[in-house]
Formats: structure tokens, sequence, C-alpha cells
């Protein structure tokens, strides 16, 4: 992983064999990031992604292999018990262009991997909501 | 609906039941916010999308039913004859993660949804053009 | 295609014709804009997606034709060799809402296309690293 700062943003370039949301949390606590959004494309050769069943309260998740383009990863970072957390969801293309997307658990970059992170100045914790099943923005 | 203004972004929750165009353009007038661009994470059991035919001039729409997660919702808010305007498309993921996308007409939250709206200061009005058959954006 | 600035921010229109990737980058030079993000949302008749395949590092395209709801387009501006170079990756949602997606090479807008660039302060230039087979950003 390779970043500059920019003002508020950073630009971050992540490299094949990295994953995309472990690398992510770590820039973030190296930066003390604590609130802001994240937008990127890229392409990854294996992702996780997973739908949430309110009714039963998880999530199906599915991992998938392959070439697959990044159109878009989008999310955001808030913080839980004192570490930055990572909300994100991507859409995936194929070799037919068809599309897949869901909720992003992991994902491994294969070629590189483009991310503008936006930080916002400020907190917002997530605490777990047993009704719901998810770690919801508490404001 | 619950958010937190943070300089000249807010951050929404949106809870289940809630219809997201509804939601936001209501806050979009409570808030006074008159330019903008939305971007959000989410999760939804009920969507309308559509796609426009230039030719016919109107959109064919279909209401989707079923879970699926937001990857993502993006669009702006511009203004309309003194009203918030919100053009919204999103890429739903369903159980098998497989994409669904168009233009947004309605969504209702299953478990939450989370939008950044980062405001623009200014105004951008839009006036419905006959020969596109669409409400455009006027400089 | 029209626009306005606001602050850092530009709100595009682009209309029927009317190429994107080709306007956009003749608009970056236009304004001198060497370094920002890239969202949109709009409807095309026609559109190239690609691919990327590090084991033989070449794209591997498709033209599609039809009616597309943007859904969304993302990626960012950078320079290469003293040129903006653009960086797009694109989802399209079909009449029966499928989607398709990947790496945008061209796409023609069919009714109208609304794009948000965000400029940022500063440069970041790409390079080819033959290895991986793209041009990468260079920190």
């Amino acid at each position: 992983m390779q970043y500059k700062k920019y003002y508020y943003k950073y630009i971050i370039r992540l490299d094949p064999g990295e994953e995309i949301i472990t690398s992510l949390k770590e820039f973030c606590m190296r930066e003390k990031i604590k609130l802001g959004s994240i937008t990127g494309v890229g392409a990854v050769n294996q992702a996780t992604l997973g739908l949430f069943d309110p009714a039963d309260k998880k999530y199906y998740e599915k991992e998938l292999h392959g070439n697959f383009e990044l159109a878009p990863i989008a999310g955001n970072i808030s913080s839980m018990q004192g570490e930055p957390y990572l909300h994100l969801h991507a859409n995936l293309g194929d070799k037919e262009q068809r599309s897949f997307s869901g909720h992003l658990n992991k994902a491994i970059v294969s070629a590189t991997c483009e991310i503008i992170v936006d930080t916002i100045e400020g907190e917002l914790e997530r605490q777990a909501d047993p009704k719901i099943g998810l770690n919801l923005l508490e404001f």
C-alpha cells in the first residue's frame, strides 16, 4: 500500500495480493482516521460478498474467485470500541461484464486498486443493535 | 432517520421501513439543502428501479422484492420549482450476489442505510426538457 | 457539455451523443484539473466495458448496445506525461435491470449524464508498470 494525503483526502494505491478491508483498517489506525467516506476502483481476483437477512439476523456470504473489476467499492469509516470500523459494499464485474454485488468482507487485489478516503473531522460510534442484528451508527 | 452534520457533510442513518427518496427529500427541505451529492450503502427489501427509454421518453420500471444490499446508491441533489430534487441511481445485490440496477424511484430500508450527503454552496435548477423528456440541470 | 464550478467541485451535464471519457478529458484540460474524483449518474446507449486479466496483461473488452442507466460511473483523475488521465469504472443497468460492469473505455450519452468532479489540489503521476501491465499511480 502506498498513499499520499491531500488536505482532508487520501489517495491510496493497493497492490497485488493485498486484502482491501484489512489494509484500509490498518491505514485508518496508522493515520488516526475516525470518520470518512471511501470510494474506489480497481481489480481483484477474490472477494467475499454477503447479503444480510434481517429475519435471520445474519449474512449469507459467497466467496467469488476469478478476475473482477471493482465498479465500484463504496462505504464509510466510523468507530467501534476505540477501533476504526469499515462498512464497505462492492460491485464486481467479471469477464462477461456480469455484475455481482453485496456487503464486502474480503477482497484480494489482483492488479491495482485506487481508493480515495475523504476524511471527516469528528467521531461517530457504532453500537451493536440486538433487535436489528447489526452494528449501527449511533448519533 | 437520524443524522449529524459535520461541516459541509451530513451522515445519515435510515431505519427499517423508511423509504429512502421521501426521507432524503424531507431531510433536504428541513436542512435547507439545495445542492450536493449523495452516496450510501445499506440494505433494502423493496425497490423500484427504472430504465429511461429516450425513444419513448419514459421510464420502464420494475418493483423488486426480497433482500438486497445497496452497492451503492449514488446521485445528486438540485432544485426544481423551489423544492429539492433528488436524482438517484442504485445497484442492488441479491442472495446470489446478482446485481440489479437503474434509476431509483423508491426503496424501503430493511435493516439500516448509511448515507453521506456532501452539500455544495450554491444552487442549480432543473427544467423540463420536452425534447429529451427529462428534467435537466440548467446552467 | 455544460458545467459550473462550485468552490472545489464542478457539476457537469453531458448531452445526447457526447462520449463521456473524451468529453471529461477535454474538460480537465480546459479547466487545468490535474487531480480529483469523479462520480455520476446518467443514461447511455453504447458503452465499452473491459476486464483486466493480470495473467495476459490485457483488457478483455465488450461493446454493449442498448439503453442503460449508469449506476454509477466512478473513478479518478490523475496525470500522465503532462495530460489528464481518467480512470473510470461503470455499472450499467439494462431494461430488465440486469447489471453489467467493468473498466469503462467509452460511453455515449443517450439522454443526460450528471457528473460531479471533486478536484484535489496537488498532482499525482501515473507510470507504466511493465510487471503489472498497467499505468499505476506513482507516489
